[in-house]
């Protein structure tokens, strides 16, 4: 759960990061960076809070040059202080190289302990480092044969930034278990973890960066490079469930029309009756005007979110969490009061959210309120970098549907079948990690 | 358009104030402040920003005391500066007093120069202290007395909300062109711009403060009294059209049931057709909400709002204003392409926003553009407190509808008439200042 | 104790004030502000800090305009908040108004209640606009005459600055409490609390204001008018003993060169000998020099002052003095060790400080220590504006001299005889307000 | 030219590391930071500022911990940046280490082209983590012994402190440069750069880590290695001249004293009449003293320095060093008028200053000025850590003493001989490094 972004050959370099992190901030509000190729030298600024709050004008002023890279950053491993905002600086054999990470490395403990006893030393908590360390050990002076050769060596998920003095180096993991586009702007080229930054920045989209492959963007070419052999496209299915914006591209489709016809499948699975069906807002409303489709019942807004809050489940700390969930939805009254309601939600965690907004329902006076989630209960945690909670605290782990139903204090409560979610998201594409839900990790 | 909040009797009042404010945060991002009595002395603080960037823990800790009101203020008249944000402090014959003021007093020129030639001296530049002049220099020393006999030389909008050592007083101007709610928690009176701020901090709405009434909370009791005769009640109809938040109620409905009612209305008004209906958010969601229901045409989300980015009609400066609506809607390309489709806004003031948001439709491969604005144009400048802009920039002032819909460059455009407005707000209820429409100044 | 800046017809008004008030910064460490004519409109900015804290390129930049006045404050009444920063800003009938005081209205109270009454309403706590509510309440529209019917009603001291659209006004009261310089640059006139903030901007120094004199700067002309009749000149003493800048100049000496001469006049006081003669920093150097060239005995440091602390005496809080008072003055043993000193100290209010200092000395094995008092026990409070402390707090009215020295450790503890000090400070001119040593008080 | 502290087995370790910080503040402006050993794992924070701005209460209090290190930063090598900011800290074999570092390491070129070379990657400008990426390297285990066989690698001067979980370690490089005294608090081992800083946490001075020696405090006892073998101790003779706190002690006596020597033999050396003898402020004071006792010159104070200005030598933008050399130093007019005057000044490198201050004098009133160096001609560029700037802007390389004296404005200009100086700081001592006037540079 971070953003990346870099653009090559543009002399706005900074300024376009600058606005791509801005359209990639719902991916991470922790930390905010970016670095810049600046004659022949790299510079770069990092700081806690968000995109907005991180830069003005005399800063990106300050990152001058052609190359640049940013991140946002929500912490998903490495503690919640500045020393893990990246871009990350080092300077090495191959000079000096900032690095951007999406990810999560599931055997850095091993690595980290590997290269201490080798002698390095590490700057950061995170595991965004290991990469550097590894391929700086590495026996050519060769940076891509670096990569190469070293890549394989990271399990888990990783969709990578590199920047050098000469080049913009995209590298992802060969499951593709996170996000890596890119596309092209006049002569530069852009990479990011959504499409919508690419949209942001008026560039085209081209593609996604293959799982496995290492693309190296230099004055003004783009050349591809294989460093593993194809494994199967494990694309996060969270990813389209709750985190992608709904602006964004995902299997052909923007992630608004996939969760609406997700909701249209779930009308289908459950045939079920009310006044009104509505969505928790943001995610949640795309797949309820589906379902209003498919079902013939009317489509209200129930609850309003409040534009001054930040997203609830985002926030590290659980006070914060608890404080924002109180001022963020308002319910309508006088469209809940005395009517039976479906609401749908995109997915159901720890189950604490849920069990306030169907009270404020209940207190403003609704008939009967059904809860269908718009993807299947949470069970397994995420090891690659959607920080779903640990496994004792995924509520789907403790109670049976029935059972959570009642804590939550539904009338009703069903989730959509793992197959109709896949055919959602994808109609056909079936190359998803679902492991959160069916326990199936990839690479094992 | 600023929002006042206070409370009474209340140990955790300038808490519950600060819980208040940021309901009303939609009325005002320059400034806040909030005052209280502690141990019969007022403190208050204030500060330029939104409500949560301007008081943190030890703030709110700080100002102890069991009444307390507050302001967020979006500058109307007055510069853009520090000395103007509310609540303002006065040491005067009545003892310590702080104020709270919504609305725009026309007179303030003649009343500022009078007093002036008297002695007075001002603090600020805004029309908000002329009543604190008039009423020390009133004969009685009885504060109310005061109140009573100098509010009728005030002509234009106001909102009072008054804190001294002893007590709150609420006070709302003989046409009640702003609006002023109050409810009661325990013990607790509470005053708001909007119910949404009541619901806010738990408490119950019992009504308005009606036009021409001073309300005095002493000591858990509340006193009302008359001075003014009752005028036509003239409520500020753009409140319903744009800027009360959805879940405010107001003339007996939701702000978001009006919207939806309009909607319809307007659906009745044109019998037009399209592939999808949708709405400018956040306003805009609601209206085509209910125009979906009436025409039977499909809604379908075609915009996303950026979360991260503030209200563009409330910025005071035209850069900020184009900067944030580039970054704030995203289209849904793939919901846009190849189709026709009805975009509701709410109103239509100078029409670059609109000419924006056209374009980007057309881009993403719209085939065509139904613009329906609901409500009338707007060609009349608000002299009560609403930003409208001045008149030689209202586009409807300059330009015909045709001339319009060219410059904004839809293929139709249609606004709602006053008539379904007016039924549309108040479903009978037709005590509204809609001079901006209409041109009737109630006042004249 | 503040200090107060003024000039005017220069196009780097806001810039040289900011000079000025850097050079008047040991007069006050609590807030920082400038007001300056700018385009016939008054501008202005004050802060909680230090002069170089409170002021950056970009807010000096943001004063514009040929005539500014500036202030640093230190409380003497007044709650240290930022309400009652100065230059404190009115409008009124004499238009935009900006003033800078230093001084203590004694019977602000009065006038105060009295003002209140007739319906004036403060927005400060300090007793510096009690004087624009006088002259804004005067018959005429003649800022002058009001200034000339209305300064005779304040008692007390005050030097003012006072800074409208078309002129910059400074006014001292009939005793010439408090210091108020005047000289010249080019076209300009610059007035100050003290000849080095004159000296500061390059300015040539011409004189005071005298007492119950009013000067008007104007388009380059500079119009003297007297407001009261000529009363006994009563300049502060303890601005000789502590308070002044050792290059400032006043009656004719500069202030280093006088406090020598009261050096020189304590050892003819007080025939005594010693191994080594030193002075507490910074004020106690000089007079432990002119000690040293009388007595014969050699002056060396024997306590350096950390440049990183502020001025003790300064500080609002108790708590802040003691934690300062412990960091700011380190001995140097190896000159202390088994000498017998004479330590002289400008003055002794509470004694707490010379206890902490004779205690140092000791502890580095000093064999004797004297401890001299460049002038007589303060035995009444000032009510003039220097903070010397209420009366229940001054040591000298607790204790005898012989207990004064028991309390503080010194083998010797002795005080300068007021006429003296009188000698010293003025060789001949006698005009000084001694009331804290004396008890009388000029105006009783 | 930078300050390093530390303290062992002491409960209030972050708070005391702290005030030995502040007592150090004159040997770095521009960065600040602390590292403290809380529940076994290292916490830091550093930042850009003064000790007193850098830290708070609240931020002390997050620095937990026995055992602590501190370090103040001026820049002689590496950008300006936060990033270079000390303690750094690194996450290695060794577990976590952080380290504070005053020297310059001459071959840190070779060194980090060597280190990329076997795959370390740097994160920071500095030399300072040269020695943790060797150690890190090194194939055993044993942190001691990894620092015994690598620090002889290092070529220059090094004052190290290291923090582990366990343990303290101090290092010094064999020539003693760059000091390093430590003492006793109770059960506390207290490190300093100068004794001054172990005065101020009130622990008793023992004596210095001697060149080539490491020092590993651990569990309240203190245990010493030698990695090398004596050479000739060098310590830098600048510290004396300029850059020590007058109440430190260097070779046995206060720095203060042994300039007041230094001062009587310059008299010896020079047999000149005038009126009076001053020093310019704060170092030349102690040099006058000595002076006026030798030739029996009256000692009187011709500058006053403005406390709220920063040390001019110690800035690093050239701007910002005119800027302050204008504000800090005031002249007292009086006692320069119509006088013949010796100027004793510790140094004179560029002579830039001096210019300044000869002009002052002469505007003054001054009949004759004549400038003493306590100091020879400053001819050498230091390669160990005092910013004396480049050869080509060291004035004594340029131009002849009779050109110097010309281009400073003086009327006489004379130099300490390195004899004197040498005889003066020492008293029979003569192990110190003296390259920058004698070109003898310890290593080659």
């Amino acid at each position: 759960m971070c953003g990346i972004f870099g653009i090559t050959d543009n002399k706005e370099a900074s300024r376009l990061t600058y606005i791509g992190l801005f359209a990639l901030q719902h991916r991470g509000q922790e930390s905010a960076g970016i670095a810049s190729e600046s004659n022949r030298k790299l510079v770069y600024y990092n700081s806690m809070g968000l995109v907005n709050e991180v830069f003005n004008e005399s800063i990106i002023a300050g990152l001058k040059g052609r190359n640049s890279i940013g991140h946002v950053r929500y912490s998903t491993t490495g503690s919640s202080d500045v020393s893990n905002a990246q871009p990350l600086y080092f300077n090495s054999k191959f000079g000096e190289i900032a690095i951007s990470h999406n990810g999560n490395i599931i055997n850095s403990g091993e690595l980290k302990a590997e290269l201490r006893n080798l002698g390095a030393i590490f700057q950061s908590t995170t595991d965004s480092e290991i990469i550097v360390h590894l391929i700086s050990r590495h026996k050519s002076h060769d940076l891509i044969e670096a990569l190469k050769e070293n890549l394989p060596k990271l399990k888990g998920s990783y969709s990578f930034l590199f920047l050098t003095k000469k080049e913009l180096i995209a590298a992802r993991d060969p499951y593709g278990f996170r996000p890596l586009f890119y596309g092209k702007k006049d002569n530069s080229y852009v990479f990011a973890s959504e499409t919508c930054a690419i949209d942001a920045v008026k560039a085209k989209l081209i593609g996604e960066i293959e799982p496995g492959e290492i693309a190296v963007a230099r004055s003004g070419k783009l050349k591809k490079i294989r460093f593993s052999n194809s494994k199967k496209y494990s694309r996060c299915i969270f990813e389209q469930v709750y985190f992608a914006r709904p602006d964004s591209f995902f299997c052909g489709y923007s992630v608004q029309s996939a969760r609406y016809e997700i909701g249209r499948l779930l009308a289908m699975e459950y045939n079920i009756k009310a006044d009104i069906v509505s969505g928790v807002p943001d995610s949640g409303t795309a797949y309820a005007l589906g379902f209003s489709k498919q079902a013939n019942i009317e489509y209200k807004t129930v609850f309003m979110r409040n534009r001054y809050s930040q997203r609830s489940f985002i926030q590290p700390k659980q006070s914060a969490r608890e404080f924002t969930a109180e001022m963020k939805l308002s319910p309508i009254k006088d469209v809940i009061k005395g009517n039976s309601l479906i609401l749908i939600d995109d997915s159901l965690v720890r189950g604490t959210t849920s069990q306030k907004i169907v009270k404020s329902l209940k207190d403003c006076g609704a008939k009967k309120v059904i809860m269908l989630i718009a993807s299947p209960p949470v069970k397994f945690p995420c090891v690659y970098g959607i920080d779903t909670a640990r496994k004792e605290e995924l509520i789907a782990n403790k109670l049976s549907i029935k059972e959570i139903c009642k804590f939550i204090g539904a009338d009703e409560l069903h989730y959509l079948s793992l197959d109709n979610l896949i055919n959602g998201c994808g109609r056909g594409d079936i190359n998803f990690c679902h492991a959160c839900f069916s326990g199936n990790y990839p690479e094992k």
